[in-house]
């Protein structure tokens, strides 16, 4: 019965799409003007850089006949796309970026150091650097955007930094409660995927669990390991049957950096200063006290997190479906009845965040939501987020 | 690099054995007179059982030269041992158990409300039946113990319930705490293994993942789902590299029916009535308020579980530390220098929980706590607190 050749198709019941409502922007854009916008890709064949090139072929983002001018580490490298045909990387120098108007950046955090203001100076009238790196995030004059969130900080902004992805899938939940019921605690576990460590990392799940799953002195019928370990690199521990609770560096204070972006994050894209301090007002209308667990689990490309959070009024779930069902770019899947809940099978590649699991939490009473939501790591959480920046910036 | 070859053993650095303690009861136990007992195992054939018979020879458990008695839905299958040979499973009925002094139940919930009493009535004079379903854990008279938490309940006790596999994994660390510092919030979010379905749940898991990373129509390069989804029974959806927020049935209140099994558990093994009422008294000393996100995640046998508490008194993560350093059958895997922490890579297999993560929860200020939890499910969270408790009662 379970063979290795046995398998069917997707069954209808439990895995057909659920209707689904347009995302958060229209998906064939206008821009100002209608005219082609020159676009640049700085790291286009890592796998953020490759989400980047579909997301904006399927928005049909004006980037002109010749589609965007891709720059990798090195040049010569070929890239096929749908729309725009074969592109060759270039190699990165700032005067190559002159007068262009949007580039997006998915390179380190250094290199967003050393040159995304240098590039956003030499961009045309109203041009965005968009960097999905973590260094720009908490640097005053630099907007931290989820679009459908705090969009408004697009305007005039040179250079605009893209959110953690766990904070910007969060957020799409979060920031509706926020606004109607007020957030007190947030306190985040997550579950997130291997595409976090990029394309190398998928690859190194999934080859080892092809290995482990493969062989009982790796891992036996009983789920025991054994003596041999698949190859592992870019994780601290084989991800292959394992959980591991290690994303990002350790801070002095035993969290990981991974969730502490998610405080630091969550605070300044609701409009706080983005480090806790002891001026803090906690009284209604101030921050949230955010604490997460960030997981990493043996996926590979959607994060789930289980989010329970205390409201400043008392909130009701359906009270809070009701926000969450109007809230665009955020999809309800609820219906437990039906076996629908947010999962990384049905979230993978889906420009909308799931949401569901809604109910009330007991350990905060009347003020008490749990949730569970889940998002497409390098959409959502990288490039679709992006895209959406780009759009707002450039409209 | 990630060739399909590519392998090497364990490296010595971050997978060693961490210097382990005695776990909770010696390993070569002394029962009372020192003459063997007549033990039965109902369901001696599936995953609890097997690892039942391996925990009574790697104790010393006093079987008699014979080893214990198998029964089986049918007689007739052969169960290899180390220590006693080949033993052949018999069909089970009351009268087959007469006179037995231990009597573990590895079935059904409907099969231990039908005959754990009748069982226990024809017992010898101080015999005892230890169960594994649920059916029983909630019932006036009926002691649902960790033998390390209160394991003073066994005496006398001719029915003795064994508990939910991750209520008992977290109470290993959570009664340390609540008996230094009092417990007010326990929050908790599970990482569960496919072994919580048995035997067969490992299978389909193990056979799930094969398939799908060894064919791009399952799972393409880039993490995306295809057309084709490995076979599944034992689990609602495929869970192979999915994540899948929904462990036995919904309740009325948005919980599943494991998630308030953590609830009810947790409260009755710390002394409190199982179910939240009215009656309740929150204040110090009362019982804790405890919510449970249940999560199954694609790992084979040892769950984990990030768990956030507010405590009555307030606690340091060092205070923490060093009360839970010193409790029988846990151990403290916190070394985050050296990337060590609670993970199913080094706690499958072992008789002791880990804990680590442990840091301050700003949430909940100077009476917060984060910890990460990792246990074998089929260990601690069945097997081995099985033959504990049958320790404990016939001492």
């Amino acid at each position: 019965m379970l063979g290795a050749a046995a398998a069917f198709t997707r069954p209808a019941k439990s895995l057909a799409p659920l209707p689904r409502r347009a995302t958060a922007a229209p998906a064939t854009v206008t821009m100002a003007g209608g005219k082609p916008l020159k676009v640049g890709i700085v790291g286009a064949t890592g796998a953020v850089g490759a989400e980047l090139i579909g997301v904006l072929e399927k928005r049909g983002f004006p980037c002109g006949d010749a589609g965007p001018t891709l720059f990798g580490s090195a040049g010569g490298k070929t890239v096929s796309t749908a729309k725009w045909g074969d592109l060759t990387t270039e190699a990165f120098s700032v005067a190559a970026t002159a007068g262009f108007d949007v580039v997006f950046l998915a390179a380190s955090g250094t290199f967003a150091e050393e040159h995304a203001f240098d590039i956003a100076a030499g961009l045309a009238k109203g041009g965005v650097v968009v960097d999905n790196s973590s260094a720009l995030r908490y640097k005053d004059g630099v907007p931290l955007v989820v679009p459908e969130v705090n969009g408004d900080q697009c305007a005039g902004a040179s250079v605009i930094a893209n959110p953690n992805c766990t904070t910007a899938i969060a957020l799409m939940a979060l920031f509706p409660l926020f606004a109607a019921f007020g957030l007190r605690r947030v306190i985040m576990s997550t579950y997130q995927a291997a595409s976090g460590a990029g394309a190398a990392g998928m690859a190194e799940l999934r080859e080892g669990v092809k290995v482990a799953a493969g062989d009982e002195d790796y891992v036996d019928k009983m789920g025991r390991f054994g003596e041999k370990t698949p190859v592992y690199d870019a994780f601290a521990h084989p991800l292959a049957f394992n959980v591991i609770p290690h994303i990002d560096v350790f801070q002095a204070n035993g969290y990981t950096k991974e969730e502490m972006k998610v405080t630091w994050e969550t605070r300044k894209i609701l409009g706080f200063d983005p480090f806790p301090s002891d001026a803090d007002d906690y009284s209604d209308g101030g921050p949230p006290r955010v604490s997460c667990t960030a997981v990493r689990i043996p996926t590979l490309r959607a994060h789930s997190e289980a989010i329970t959070i205390e409201t400043v009024k008392p909130c009701t779930p359906e009270q809070a479906r009701a926000v969450l069902e109007g809230f665009p770019g955020l999809k309800v899947a609820d219906d437990t009845a039906n076996n629908v809940y947010p999962m990384p099978l049905t979230s993978t590649g889906s420009y909308d965040v799931e949401v569901g699991r809604i109910r009330r939490n007991d350990v905060f009473g009347d003020n008490g939501l749990d949730l569970f939501v889940c998002g497409d790591q390098l959409l959502r959480g990288a490039a679709l987020n992006a895209v959406l920046i780009a759009e707002k910036a450039c409209a």
